[in-house]
């Protein structure tokens, strides 16, 4: 008999080499370059092709890819309509997991008997594709808005900004924005991502798969770490509040939200990554900061004070929920949309990688149930 | 390290109490009761919430749950226009999986926080009450016709059947409809209901984690079982092929479909439940033989014949395609979104247990892809 481990925590449920996580050493890399590199010298674009094929492409190769992914941001109609169908109080996961569902009957050929036919990649592209506009669409839609259409011209990054406040953002922000989106494309075997193998393993469409793992992505537990991080730093209200809130929570054994990685016994990289390219923007843009940025920051001082000698630091969510908050702007209902749009880069790659050397999964249980009786009707 | 297992088979993955297989004796049992004495005395409407609560309902209970399933037949009307919206080729699963996940949208307050809750509960009745009529609908949506709406007074296998041609069916199909879905209501952990799991182990409310279990099981590796046994019975063309027919599949180690299981070494109690019941209708009711009955009835003989000496039997997929096909007449595409409709009971059933004993799934990988290597532009 195997040993029960709840969560199937530690347990290898595949073998993938798509991303690497060292945690010792602070270290993660997508196919073997550092999330570092490929920040500074790489776009989503880029960074989507080597999760999908496993090695940089060249120019050419790459230039293709985004001709292909750009000419497809537009969704169809029918999926249009179906979304003035839902309540706009809708959760935007909750209609980003229809909708990518939907997508399916669409292309019926998409499937795991032909991974790499041109048309079940294409499909996969179109999933990435269209993953950032349905979010745009929706987040303009439960407005009471007109979507604004995809721009084909625009870089991922840039045309989602476009397509989310209806005007061309600036450089920085888009690199800032294509930063975020790079750093959340992947991280090894998560819940939602092993969700989308999950589903791949009974060789169900990619559509089927990639609507799971955003279904995985909603829950609490998994996606909606930066906007608690929000929520506390709005419960602090002011930066001189601040030492005290956190000491307090400290001492009560709570959650401090946006504070270590499990994955991480020294500083998350995707964080000192953010926190750099946070502090480098501030300085070159003379932005005006609100009392909440303020808290952030004094926030994140107190935490690497208090925290650090413990091997905790702000993790990822922490500044991604400033950024997203208090530099682009975003609503917070739709933080947990952007992330699933940025991880269906790793997601899909995924759904390739498990079909191809696919075994379903079919765990075990331990009955510890009735014992068998006899029916007598009550 | 903890051994690498694909699929994670024989990995107990969760302490479970709904439903229990023995396996080398062909018992299955829901909370204790085998599921011949469920057939037997029970109906689909009692046994789903004897998965659900762990007891028997008494007569008042039973009524009481019998009376909201039967009232939320009704689907939304923002649901059915949604559908719509698809083209009419759409697959029946990926419809099924869109519109669950669309439901999320209207019960917000449904949640794994308070899984007990009147509310929540209530929104797990809807999903099993509602997956009939979505089915059922497509199937009429798809095929270029006005849905029918459905009948309140009708028990929940009369009125999917009602639905489904538009005519009340005799009580004989009824109690072999009625049958057919109890067995099917849950089958322990298998691909579906993990992925169940997995999607409700975040804490993503009940929509999100059974739309990810229909995606899961519409993989061709997971329901579409007993359709194969069809497509062998209309190659095999007559029952007079059958005897030589088998023996070449076997000569050539080719799968038999509709043969053996799994999890059984002796034969699938579902399958000698449903074969006894098929004896006794066609006893009954001197029903026309059609080409393809007599052949499965033949090749049923022959295999009885070769096979169960090996403990290879017809199993429960053998017997639900003929009759699903040569007694209720369905369309072979819909054969999966009847399992999906009686499994949801056992889906919601697991969906509760996980949340009351949550641990996130989040397993490990083994990575075996590149080594770390500096990025440089192609």
């Amino acid at each position: 008999m195997i040993e029960y481990i709840p969560g199937l925590a530690g347990v290898p449920a595949t073998e993938s080499s798509i991303s690497y996580i060292d945690g010792k050493n602070g270290i993660l890399t997508y196919r073997g370059y550092s999330i570092e590199d490929l920040v500074k010298y790489g776009s989503f674009e880029e960074v989507s092709m080597l999760l999908r094929d496993g090695e940089l492409p060249d120019k050419n190769k790459l230039d293709n890819f985004k001709n292909i992914l750009h000419k497809r941001y537009e969704v169809k109609r029918n999926i249009r309509s179906m979304m003035w169908s839902l309540p706009a109080n809708g959760h935007p996961m909750n209609v980003l997991q229809t909708t990518i569902a939907a997508m399916a009957t669409f292309y019926p050929d998409a499937g795991a008997q032909n991974p790499d036919s041109v048309y079940t990649q294409g499909a996969l592209t179109k999933i990435i594709s269209n993953m950032s506009t349905l979010v745009a669409m929706w987040a303009r839609i439960s407005a009471g808005y007109d979507p604004i259409p995809p721009s084909r011209g625009m870089s991922y990054a840039k045309n989602f900004l476009y397509m989310s406040f209806g005007e061309e953002p600036d450089d920085d922000i888009v690199k800032l924005f294509d930063a975020c989106l790079i750093l959340h494309a992947e991280h090894t075997i998560n819940a939602s991502t092993f969700s989308a193998m999950v589903t791949a393993s009974t060789l169900a469409n990619p559509f089927a798969s990639i609507s799971a793992a955003v279904g995985t992505l909603a829950g609490s537990l998994h996606g909606g770490a930066n906007e608690d991080v929000l929520k506390m730093l709005d419960e602090i209200g002011d930066a001189k509040n601040a030492r005290a809130y956190i000491k307090n929570r400290l001492k009560n054994k709570q959650i401090i939200w946006g504070m270590g990685h499990r994955e991480y016994s020294v500083k998350d990289p995707r964080a000192s990554i953010l926190q750099s390219m946070i502090e480098d923007y501030v300085k070159k843009s003379n932005m005006h900061f609100s009392k909440r940025f303020e808290t952030a920051l004094e926030v994140e001082r107190i935490c690497e004070d208090l925290l650090s000698s413990k091997g905790v630091y702000p993790n990822v969510d922490f500044y991604s929920g400033i950024l997203y908050a208090e530099i682009f702007k975003i609503p917070q209902t739709h933080f947990t949309p952007i992330f699933a749009m940025a991880r269906s880069a790793g997601w899909t790659a995924h759904w390739h990688e498990q079909v191809g050397h696919n075994r379903i999964f079919r765990p075990a249980q331990i009955y510890i149930g009735s014992n068998f009786r006899n029916y007598s009707k009550k």
